[in-house]
């Protein structure tokens, strides 16, 4: 019935309950159904079943049917309201060798099974030998290569047991980083299954929280990982003080952010509370299942108060933004960068870009303080600002502009350059349908070719792409810049880009399904959404305009250092951006203060710019100082041909240039910390801008 | 002219010269040959001429000619007789912006310069900032990417110099190691740049020697690296008691090695030695150029006895065995491993085989033990053994037993089981021609399913790979130990497959050369050469014959570390085998004892056997115990999709599998440290022995 009537968050309305094994499998899920939730997590056989392996027993020895009959459901309820669960017994890694063969003939067994009943997932029990569970793995990743759809759901813990947090075990030593204790990080225990099934997209995790959460920055982490479920048992509880079962703030605020990110929520456990009877009022509010409920189970009735606490976690949550709605369907989602130069846009592109009324008001401004400045109030009526706008596309620029000479009482004459002969149509029926006659001139053409009449005071421009110089700017802008004056203005009059090396399971999923190399040195325009920032941003190339060196090279490199937390600052704190930077504290959730990581994987950077237009203002997409509601530009992803671990206390180097030739620009880059990847995109090979 | 006659060593016959900047450059090279060198090595352009980059110099400033004509040379001279060398000022990395720029126009100048010349290749200057160098990477990467056929020689000393070896610099803490200090291990210098050129096969190495050679293990690491020359300077000569130059013994081992690898060697720096004149006798000795020589420049005559030292050292090197002469083809030459259940094996594999004295020779003896064993002396009349060859091929293990029947004046009864049509056309020809009617039956059946008349007193096979039972063995001998008495034997009794981790350059690149996954998947019978055992060798899988267990399980799965060299530990010479093992000491060349290697690059694992015939007759290309002059066999390399680096101090973990299904077996290999590395091969997707 799902957990709320709100669709934004994808599958994550839909809650299960971990059930105990039962013969009577029709009663289970019906109880659970009536209770509230949509599906259950079952086990497949019964969880003390131990059996030996085929191979171990005589020829012909009877064997009894290893769980209950398939035609118990139909394949439609499989399917949709069934989870399995594999065998907890199930040690696949165990030293004792008969353990060991019954266990991975069970879990092959189970898995087959599973995936005869054509469930859409399995959960399976986290790796009873943390770091040491090779031949798990190895079924594992078996299994995903034959199985056809179904989807394994490894089950890990948030915060690793007292007793392997305590003990490194045999797994210490890695990368000579010694005095860690890996085995007490359970998100090694994943990311070591992950490499060795080679990061396939049909393994997730389902997060099994505890009383005490672990760190923010081990939270943290599991944002760009392939979270399934969230699984909450109902003893982590506490009881408020009407009897009734409430989770501690903490908590709360980590299962909204699940549910935020469309990962599903599993009850377990058996009911620990036993409010009184809710008046009849309240039966209502929880809407129409509530009568049926009544007659179900007595067991899982009483649960019913803790799937009404998870409903009320999921319908809490602040309502999506109308802008946030639109760029839902844009998470996560890879798309080639524009080449503006090379191509004319279309006329759904600028009119998805016109609707940016926030980046034009900015325009606006910067246009208004720069025609203030440069033209006192006793020259207001007698002269005439010559502006510019480079790139004017179906005018948008001409318009702010026109606003801002009337905001300012400053006159104006304006030329509008435009290369796209499609968008100079659109500008030149403005001209008469917006009453611009006398005031604009349209002129069609490259504006690294035209000649202009006379020289421009102000140079407008919107030529940045998400990682500021990528579309050009630096390039169309030299080459416009002779026809402004020695004291001109250009606006914007500079801009930056900023890096931070990034986890994002999915996005490089994304780019490894082409299958090529060209799509792992590519650089991609996408809406982060499933990621995890593993560090503040950094500086990486700085333009100023307009350009008066007497030879332009465009052309840079840098390199930049991220530090992994030391060993001991786990989950502390940092405020970022730092109080001395005098940039306002970041607020929005995809960039609020990030906290140290313990150890990472990498799988790229994101990249982002900021843009001075005029003196103090900007725009942004740079977290920190990101322009409130602009939803023009997403961040940039530059991939990395294979994901890399950073252990806690490393450096992570890594190096990027911007290249040109005399035909295109790129970027080619490298990381050279911990260890040294290839150079990606040499000699811009598989990406570049054409100039 | 070559430095001596033999032709076994490939290219290292052919020595060179480094020879300073000189504008004529004609002179230089005939001074030079008629020394005895077949090439200089020559600075592209002057080594002091330091040139601003064109994009910082005002437009149409005149440049002169950066560097002398290419007329001077043919081009069959250039590519032939010259190996260009980059300036030595360039430093791509460099603090100051300028130099930077100047260095990486100066680079790129060159580059293209020596690609116009047609050269085989240029040397290039070490990194100057050391583990730094990633603007001079992105450089050579993108000249590898562009210029057709030209290698690249990246000069490394041998030994850091003092400065680099004692800090860090802004390199360390790689992994998290602490204390290493990685600037100081030139080697690991070669090694960044590698992987930001993803391993380039163009990109090689020439080992620049000081006086002072680095302990034995760093040394060792180069066998397994394209090492393309090493430059020997004229300093580091000492002077003998005649007054000539002669080097170290530590530094003629060294050369002496290297020579055998088919790496040449470059003489580089002034004259040092004046020895008397020699005597007339002695000039006759050193080739046809002596009188030649004499009329050449001073300068360069002089180096004339260098040159003959070194001819000394290349012509002294023990002559390479007829044995080795004939595997000489197959070093480092990658072959699919045989597939004898699924094809017939062809006449000239047959051949090659039979060639195998040694080999049969030992199943010879392990015959004769046996029967000795098995029939008391007063029974040796009146009792026949039963022996079944199954497998016989073109008979050798029939004719050997045959001759253990004799010599052991032990009667026999011989069946001789062959399921290659074929071959069994040879036997029952074999049956006439030697004589062996009423002794020899031949049975052209396959040995899993025949139905033998009687039992068989010993069974007799050559079912062995490279990895002991990658062909099958096991399968085969569990299905035809059915007719083989309780009490009988299996010839051999058992085999062990041994492991260790190894760097091949070449080996992986030639796996990355078919540009797919399957291959990264496969395992190769190769005759290793060049390439570095990293640790000793360990057991893997055990297989005994007969097998009596209930239900038979010939599946496997093994976990094995290995330990990288402690820090501080660097070059203590460590005895393997261990004494304590009562193995005899290794003494071929590509298994003397290992020595303590600093930190590793991993390209994968090489395997071996070692099978007991019968009690204490053993076959085995396990390097500490090879079966001497015996070459039917090469070992097998399991590749890794990815070079691996283990620094030092840290464990490198290897898990390994036998597995098999109904109609095949393969194996499964995964690296679980220091990283986890994809389960290679699953489910033997890519490669299996069909069944």
């Amino acid at each position: 019935m799902g957990l709320g009537k709100r669709t934004d968050f994808g599958d994550a309305k839909y809650a299960g309950l971990d059930v105990p094994f039962s013969c009577d499998i029709v009663q289970t899920l019906e109880s659970a159904l009536q209770c509230g939730f949509d599906f259950v997590m079952a086990p497949l056989v019964h969880p003390r079943y131990r059996r030996p392996a085929p191979s171990a027993l005589p020829r012909g020895t009877f064997q009894p049917p290893f769980t209950r009959s398939d035609l118990l459901l139909t394949s439609g309820q499989w399917s949709g309201q069934v989870v399995g669960k594999v065998s907890p017994w199930i040690d696949c890694d165990s030293a004792s060798p008969a353990l060991a063969r019954d266990s991975r003939a069970a879990l092959q067994q189970e898995l087959a099974w599973a995936a005869h009943l054509s469930l859409q997932a399995v959960a399976l029990p986290p790796p009873p030998q943390p770091l040491a569970a090779a031949n798990y793995a190895r079924l594992l990743n078996q299994a995903l290569g034959s199985l056809a759809s179904m989807a394994l759901w490894l089950r890990i813990p948030a915060a690793a047991p007292a007793a392997a947090a305590g003990s490194d075990g045999d797994a210490g030593g890695l990368g000579g980083s010694s005095g860690s204790s890996l085995a007490g990080d359970p998100w090694e225990w994943w990311n070591q299954l992950r490499f060795l099934c080679h990061h396939n997209t049909r393994l997730g995790v389902v997060l099994e929280l505890g009383a005490d959460l672990p760190s923010e920055g081990s939270l943290l982490r599991w944002r760009g990982e392939p979270l399934k479920a969230v699984l909450v048992p109902t003893s982590i509880f506490q009881t408020n003080k009407r009897g009734y079962p409430a989770l501690s703030k903490r908590h709360q605020e980590f299962l909204g952010e699940c549910f935020r990110r469309g990962v599903q929520v599993v009850l377990s456990g058996a009911a620990q509370h036993a409010p009184p009877a809710p008046p009849a009022g309240n039966a209502a509010a929880v809407g129409p299942g509530g009568e049926v409920a009544a007659a179900a189970a007595v067991q899982q009735d009483s649960l019913r108060v803790y799937w009404e606490y998870l409903s009320y976690i999921f319908r809490k949550i602040e309502a999506t933004s109308e802008q946030e709605m639109v760029e839902m369907g844009y998470r996560d989602y890879l798309q080639s960068p524009l080449q503006p130069l090379q191509d004319n846009l279309e006329s759904q592109t600028y009119e998805t870009f016109e609707r940016d009324g926030m980046k034009y008001s900015t325009y606006e401004e910067a246009v208004y303080r720069c025609l203030l400045d440069r033209v006192p109030e006793e020259e207001a009526e007698s002269r005439t600002t010559v502006l510019m706008v480079v790139g004017a596309g179906r005018g948008p620029l001409v318009a702010a502009s026109l606003r801002a000479s009337v905001r300012a009482r400053r006159k104006l004459r304006v030329f509008a350059v435009e290369k796209n002969p499609n968008a100079v149509v659109t500008l030149q029926n403005r001209v008469v349908a917006d009453g611009w006659q006398g005031t604009v001139t349209i002129v069609p053409a490259d504006m690294r070719e035209w000649e202009a009449p006379e020289q421009a005071d102000i140079l407008v421009s919107e030529l940045l792409g998400s990682f500021g110089d990528n579309e050009l700017s630096p390039e169309c802008l030299d080459g416009a810049q002779r026809f402004l004056r020695p004291d001109g203005v250009s606006i914007p009059q500079a801009y930056t880009s900023y890096l931070q090396p990034i986890t994002s399971h999915k996005l490089w999923n994304d780019v490894r399904a082409y299958d090529d190399v060209e799509h792992f040195e590519t650089a991609f325009v996408v809406k982060l959404f499933k990621f995890c920032p593993l560090a503040p941003t950094q500086e990486v190339f700085t333009f100023e305009h307009p350009n008066r060196s007497h030879s332009i090279d465009n052309t840079r490199s840098i390199r930049l250092q991220f530090d992994c937390t030391p060993p001991g600052g786990t989950g502390k704190l940092r405020p970022w951006p730092p109080a001395s930077s005098g940039l306002p504290a970041a607020t929005c959730r995809c960039c609020r203060p990030l906290v140290c990581l313990p150890s990472w994987l990498c799988h790229g950077f994101a990249g982002y710019f900021d843009a001075r237009l005029y003196k103090d203002v900007h725009l942004s997409i740079h977290p920190p100082t990101h322009t409130p509601n602009m939803f023009s530009w997403f961040p940039i992803y530059f991939p990395v041909r294979t994901p890399f671990y950073v252990p806690q206390g490393a450096r992570m180097e890594v190096h990027m240039w911007r290249c040109a030739g005399q035909h295109k620009v790129w970027y080619e880059w490298a990381v050279t910390q911990p260890l040294a990847s290839p150079i990606h995109n040499p000699g811009g090979r598989s990406y570049h801008v054409g100039l």
